[in-house]
């Protein structure tokens, strides 16, 4: 038996902070070895990149997959999605189960648990979206959750009438829970009163189209949750992350409380990257819907100049697609429409296309997709290229060029808010703890191959 | 011929978000090497660190060495001032020469690199303090200061009456020059006009004492400055980093700056995070003397809260110490106290300490110490342990403790700041380039080891 | 009949800008000519005031008299209370009748103005406190309630478990209503989900005294709700006003949305002014219980200095005083004391005395306590000493020197927080439209002088 | 004799607060008494204006008549100037006297005194322009000149190599100095350093029209200085006037001063909320040159805004008219244009039409143009319309519409920037201490019935 499982040469790689022509070495799913000019003789296989960039694999920490969702499920079940996340260069997603009243975490958790070890394309972790705390169980039960390595909870402050909403009592209740216990919460923040007002609105007078949805849940709405979730943070001191953060006056708030020493971390999306609220307005503008909607040019232009100034941490996909007779419910009521879009196979590609176009770093978008993410979810193994971590490893090849198309893509949905999308730059490989799994275009791993990632606490 | 020159066995590599086991190899004064459980057959010279920290040396970006100033010289000479630094694991230090009227920016840096060519114990680069521009030809040579590594430009925006001081003119045309050819403008940020009319008034009232240095330029009068330069900055577009940030309005200024984009760098120093003006009161008042004075402690709060946040880029030490018996000339008249204290080899063990006694992570102080200023500065082949850099390494011993003396320090000066400071924790080696320089409290390098570095401009 | 009926000779006028010398006539209750060194013989009756000041009788936009609360009812009904308010100088109060579901605006409104045409001392409007919308019906009788001179409305965001609270979505829609109106939302600003979470856990670990009720409720309780209002007035572009402001975190923001152009207006109250929340560790801190509670200095300095900036609009009592007896209900729980204390007496010796001993200026003090909530809350006829307007004047004796004890005041109470208060300076008379009502310490109207002031929209 | 010299009968008096009909009777120059249906018996002369409004005469506190700049003199004459001003409701003027080394405050003042009492049309005031501190003895003369009624001095931060500029050192002298008299400092906010850089620059590659005026002194370049004047007075606790504010960023650093409780106040001009920096394009670009120029949209925007929050204190209009030819001597070179507008005659009009008009309050521009600079520079007897002040008063009729053109207005220059300006409403009269002097169009009064004005100190 040779000394390494698997050599990749002659590649560059891309740190937080550096780019450096390094020979990578892999041994029982690790990273083994770091040199240059290493003998290939030493390796069962041997991967020559010529100068291709060798990056951490990502980790997509928003993702909802086989989701039962506005009367349907979402349309990548747990295999389909995760393969799709396999051919992205996404290593690691993070699911989120969303618990109801009596539920118990470890209940749903293990549920979910059983259809991936079976599925699973790419290593899964899971977050848990707490609606009830089943008359204060739920804040006992976090202490095993934290146990079995779910160390983050979700909560929603929209979603009043499908009661998932938790009110702001139970909300610090789960806030003071999880800074005991090294956890956790992340928020999905809109304001629910405003958006049924609006919508009661809108409906009574006709007003039905996809660009109602963005007006009943308008920039102001988004940001009053942003700014109460981390008011309630900061004076509680307690760990916040804000999930898909979509709007400018949300996010000052965010910068504001970390300058002042709170320990918020801000999530963003592609799609609030890249379209604004006027797709709405388009023929198809259903298929953009998700919640938060995308928003006006400021707060775009306030995203990107955040992520160019390290004050958002994270980007992630909220993947969440839907079919078009699904998507189509909703023609003649933008109620209807169920809630959500793909990303988790664009993520990394449309990050990375950014920084071969000059926008940011290569080091930013290792960060962004890969270390922090895994730093602040506890993924000890994850997220960077560094002896003794797991081999999650992504080749990526600047100079080609990718127009995103549904066919190219490997999920199960059939529309992609990403079509025509032309990016420069595109994963040619992506290795999960040492064993290919995506090759040039094509799926080849095989489901069951992803491991369940059992989460740190925060020390 | 081994495969390699050194190995560090069983180490703890840290970087600026990772700390992990692993040995490292050291071949031709590169990390040639990262791997766990390498073969000490391989290496010429084994060092077995068990489990101590391994990491990168730091760059003590802002010194002052053999500087004539006050009316002498800087106690320590090139040679005794990277001694120190080698003995308190800083692997590269920075010079700032001053240019005076008349004077070019490469006749100047290349007199003094003369000299550290000769006895510099550990690496060196060279800012240029700039005063003149000598009817607008600096302007020119600076495109071939660069050329010759020398990308960052510091100005005073005080000492006027001394001749130093530039005006905002002179300020902006650096700037704007500066943002042309890829550096960068460095200052001094207090404000001359208040600082006279207020020593002035201390001398005419009789109040003479080194607690009138600080009442002669309080928070306000630093603050100014830095908000004025980063308004040049920010409006011009242009890079600017400010040295030795000792203020909370200054800070906040810069922040704020930082958030609305601009490329503004912040750099502390140990003396503003461990004291406060109250120092000056003290009988050996006069010892604490530099400038920008020591300030208060919500000033001192301010700074190590944005350090947490990592909204501060880098620490540094301003090291420029003078002996006791000129520090006496002031006894008498503060004004006659040459400014200046001792810091070099403190830095990187006294940041090491707030991490090891938890104030702080090891990943941000690395950040602080090296990674960053190396990458603010151009300097490629530093500041991180990862294949192919200079093998700049430090072994750190976190259960060793130590108390700062002037008998355990390495420089030419009789007295220090920090004389009686106890620190969890203690650098044990320094390596340069691979060799030896610092060993468990005695130098072991040589003067003329030391390289100086060509910085790169920014892309 | 003469000319005038009333003559107030040799005072000195005040306005919120000046103080000028001048002589006051009155004829048929309203101010009927300025002028210097009129005739005595043209009025009825002349009253040389002597070089004392001659203001416009204050405004106590916030009372609460004969009003269930708490399981009893306030201490002063609508008679003494009334009373109490011509001693101090306030001619006109505000009542808060509070609506519960299915009452009507104007069922509610006339009950109490029933008892008022009886009972009342000083002039009244109302304010009416919105609870529930009725399905929507309020929202209908809105407008009829406008015509009526009712033209502002309160919410409660706190008070949730005790069915007064109104959502976000009903907050909204009144704010947005009001709007069309030409009419106004008052808001009381706390969170009630933290502070009955805080109760919860208090009264579990036994901790019952008034204290806790300044810790179930501190600052940023209070913070979070001011900030949330003011977002939503901001964002629907409605006017909105902040009844008793405590907190400095919740202070600025509604500062911040004044520079923003937001129609936002603050009251605070002279407890907030005069106290910190110390006065709860007192042995009869329960007498100072009252909500939101009085805050920490910074909030109490942060209060006056938006007073001296001019960026705090108005102040009024929150008068709603309790029984000794009642208070003593929470003796052993806090949650038991009955909210509130004295106040409608107090206000305008308590800030004419923070005028007279320079900490603002008489103007100020003119302009917060008559002249602006006259304007704010569309009183014609009120707030100031201009032809044609009420002649409700309060005649003040700089030089009184007056301490505040219970025997010294006129209300139904047993007990007052004001007790021992030094004051310089003193009201000596009040006239209610030309009629002399109190005078040197004793009330000298009737019940029923009063009369109901029917207010303007806003145009 | 009469009772009366002079009743205006039937008008809507105006203050900051109010507007109520009201008779104004005047005697001795003073108003005299305040009535409804007073007797026109008791008059001599009787003026019944039927419903117009009654106004307090305006004060322009910053005029530059007959003054010595860029080589000619403003072509207003203090005879001409003073009359345009009666003509548009202004009665009292303030000029700016420029002082230059060597000079005494009062020689210099008594000089134009001298002149101004055979001229002026209109009462006059004087800050004085401090350029030069004679080795301090104006800091000496500045008791004796607070004694004679010179309030405020103004510091120019601007016109270095005119040698006008005084240096943060003199400004902080001046502050302090005049902070201990009771006086105030007024500074004209630019920054030359980067002006001259900039005029250097477009004057090398030609860039010589009046757009380049503008883009030599942009925004920033404003801004820099009135956020180190706004900083020295914070910290150093003086009062402070900046006059001609034209820019946001500055603009927002003075209310966040406010806010922080310092005294510091904001003038603006009509110019900078009319016209935006675009005029500077136009053919004719050169006549609307003046420093500060007037900026962007965004900059007009917030002055706007700021006014209608009450942040902005005062509107004056820096007159300083020149003559087409003189304003041609730059038509190839910018730096030749000499700088300055008309205004004197237009100010009051030209606001009240924005109250007219439905943009603001009449109460606001009331403050704004009379009460609130009477009140801050300690006219004492001026800005108010109550008993005892001076007869000042301006009859402005709402339905008069009137278009400004040169031939309409009072003044001796022969183009003005307001050319074509069509108002809503205008001045139909205006009294100086009850004595007509304009009267429909015309000017009826005659050079020498100004009075100067002895200003107070502050308390």
């Amino acid at each position: 038996m040779k000394k390494y499982d698997l050599l990749i040469k002659n590649g560059v790689v891309v740190t937080t902070t550096d780019m450096y022509a390094c020979d990578v070495a892999v041994k029982d799913g690790k990273i083994a070895a770091m040199e240059l000019n290493m003998d290939e003789a030493e390796a069962e296989k041997v991967c020559d990149v010529n100068g291709k960039l060798v990056l951490p694999g990502a980790l997509d920490v928003h993702t909802h997959l086989q989701m039962p969702f506005g009367g349907t499920v979402s349309a990548d079940s747990y295999l389909s999605g995760t393969r799709a996340a396999a051919c992205g260069g996404v290593t690691t997603i993070f699911d989120y189960p969303v618990q109801h009243a009596g539920e118990t975490i470890l209940g749903l958790v293990n549920s979910k648990k059983e259809i991936l070890e079976q599925d699973a394309c790419v290593d899964y972790a899971m977050h848990c979206c707490i609606t009830n705390l089943n008359d204060g169980e739920i804040l006992e039960e976090m202490e095993q959750a934290v146990a079995e390595g779910i160390t983050s909870f979700k909560c929603f402050l929209v979603y009043k009438k499908e009661g998932m909403m938790v009110d702001d009592a139970t909300l610090a209740r789960l806030l003071i829970r999880a800074k005991e216990l090294g956890a956790m919460i992340n928020v999905h923040a809109e304001n629910p009163d405003l958006i049924d007002l609006n919508i009661e609105k809108f409906l009574k007078e006709g007003k039905t189209s996809a660009w109602y949805h963005y007006l009943s849940r308008p920039e102001f709405v988004e940001a009053e949750a942003d700014k109460r979730a981390v008011h309630w943070a900061k004076h509680l001191d307690a760990p916040l992350y804000i999930v898909h953060m979509a709007d400018k006056e949300g996010l000052e708030a965010c910068i504001e409380a970390k300058r002042q020493g709170a320990e918020v971390y801000v999530e963003t999306c592609p799609q609030y990257l890249e379209f604004t609220c006027d797709v709405y307005k388009r023929e198809d503008g259903r298929n953009f819907v998700c919640s938060p909607p995308i928003k006006g040019q400021e707060s775009q232009d306030a995203l990107w100049q955040a992520i160019k100034a390290g004050l958002i941490d994270t980007v992630a996909t909220d993947h969440c697609p839907f079919q078009s007779y699904e998507k189509d419910w909703g023609k003649d009521d933008f109620t209807k429409i169920p809630n959500g879009c793909a990303g988790v196979e664009n993520l990394y590609p449309y990050m990375l296309d950014a920084a071969n176009t000059g926008k940011i770093s290569f080091q930013r978008v290792v960060a962004l997709c890969a270390t922090t993410p895994a730093k602040i979810f506890g993924c000890d193994n994850k997220g960077s290229l560094v002896v003794g971590k797991d081999a999650d490893i992504v080749i990526y090849d600047k100079d080609k060029d990718f127009t995103i198309t549904l066919d190219s893509m490997h999920s199960d949905y059939d529309h992609t808010i990403w079509e025509g999308k032309q990016l420069h730059g595109y994963p040619v490989q992506t290795y999960l703890r040492g064993q290919l799994v995506y090759d040039n275009g094509e799926f080849v791993g095989k489901p069951g191959m992803g491991q369940y990632i059992k989460r740190s606490p925060k020390k």
